[in-house]
């Protein structure tokens, strides 16, 4: 069971992004959280505070969105609470999954010797990714299916962050090596002045997973590569204790921390 | 499962509630979906979007109501999400309740013969109980253990808009008898010009159970009163079609909706 509220002009700029993708987006975040336990989604129900101008059409619109993305993975909207009032847009989504294998997937079960793997690529979802994002349901569930998975999150607040939500349930440390971090294309795109490393490490939204799995499973899967059309990658191991990030061979701690984008 | 959005300047206004009461009920009215199905409930998430300024001290006043009336029907808040923002307070909470004796009680299943009964006096809620009311969830399952309950549902729209929802999911018809409707003892400290039967039909959020049982069941509970502290009260009938009040031995169509109290 999993919850997500997103509010408007903190989560979303509602005339920038247009209300079917904050739909669509509403849907996958829950979708998201689903997935990074390797979990079923099966059923939502979708609370909403429309403004009062224009709260029909709106709602909609909103809908079509969720609709579009709830059935991508045959997941029912199966009841909730529309109200009308006079501040901003706001949408409540719980979701409920069945477990999948061997059981749910949690933040905790990450083990010293572990290798640390990321699916896809991360930094400046700011760009669009944020909104246009497919939740990894399916990547989880085929990964769950083949190895055994000790602990897994959905990055939705940065790297540095989520990983460290790893390393705190797990009791465990974790080393991440910057070199072998990958970069989304649009990182390269973004003209602030953080590097692209940093926005890899902080930047919230990416959607990707983290996980750890034993040292022998991490080599088969990145060698194998196992998910059709996604590229996992080994960023680092587990470790006794601490959080650090390894630049050219040399361990510094690591601030378990996102930034909040501007809009946020 | 449950959901219901709690807005601010529109269900409540935090600045008379008190953020205490305002989390107390927040969880009330799930618990009173919960009681309309005879439920149990036992599980709950809550999503709160905080105002910037004194947001901290706000959360912990609301978890406190929350925590209390959670507590009183053992029911687990198990997770959340807590954001802040520009916007009014708001909170969504979703529930989950288990089925208990035969089976969810619906608003499907009153048939024509039924009789129609009404836990505790209707109206004038604005005066303070729409805060301070315990939902039914006691007195449903005690209900349900020992009648069959054909339909039911919770009053929070108003008598009238919720009667006529069993009405419309059990494709029957249903007369009220307005002698018979009791009255809250508040419904006469109203200065407004509606009649107190006025109010004791369309006020919303009397959070009180409208039900219907065979003639037979119905006399018995009426004669019985097996409720501890609790009135049962016969108001009426199903019958073929149409929705009726029946003021003097006359019938008159009775439209099915609920007011807005000026809050709202």
């Amino acid at each position: 069971m999993t919850t997500d509220m997103l509010l408007e002009g903190s989560c979303f700029v509602l005339a920038e992004a247009g209300a079917h993708r904050v739909g669509r987006k509403a849907m996958a975040v829950n979708l998201s959280d689903i997935a990074a336990m390797a979990g079923e989604p099966f059923a939502a129900v979708v609370s909403v505070g429309l403004p009062r101008q224009g709260g029909r059409a709106l709602a909609e619109e909103l809908y079509h969105g969720m609709r579009e993305m709830a059935d991508t993975f045959q997941t029912s909207i199966i009841g909730g609470d529309t109200n009308t009032w006079n501040g901003p847009l706001v949408i409540s989504i719980t979701m409920l999954g069945y477990a999948t294998g061997t059981g749910p997937v949690c933040r905790k079960g990450a083990v010293p010797g572990d290798w640390v793997l990321v699916t896809g690529a991360l930094g400046g979802s700011i760009r669009g990714h944020h909104l246009d994002f497919t939740p990894r349901v399916r990547e989880a569930q085929l990964l769950h299916a083949q190895t055994c998975l000790h602990a897994m999150i959905d990055i939705s607040d940065g790297l540095a962050q989520d990983a460290h939500h790893l390393v705190e349930e797990s009791g465990c440390g974790m080393v991440l090596r910057a070199e072998a971090i990958p970069l989304s294309g649009e990182v390269a795109k973004l003209t602030d002045n953080l590097s692209p490393l940093e926005h890899a490490l902080r930047d919230g939204e990416d959607f990707e997973l983290v996980f750890t799995v034993s040292a022998d499973e991490g080599r088969r899967l990145v060698q194998e590569q196992p998910v059709p059309g996604l590229t996992l990658t080994h960023i680092g191991e587990c470790v006794a204790a601490g959080f650090w990030l390894e630049v050219e061979g040399k361990r510094h701690l690591l601030e378990p921390k996102g930034y909040s984008h501007p809009m946020t």
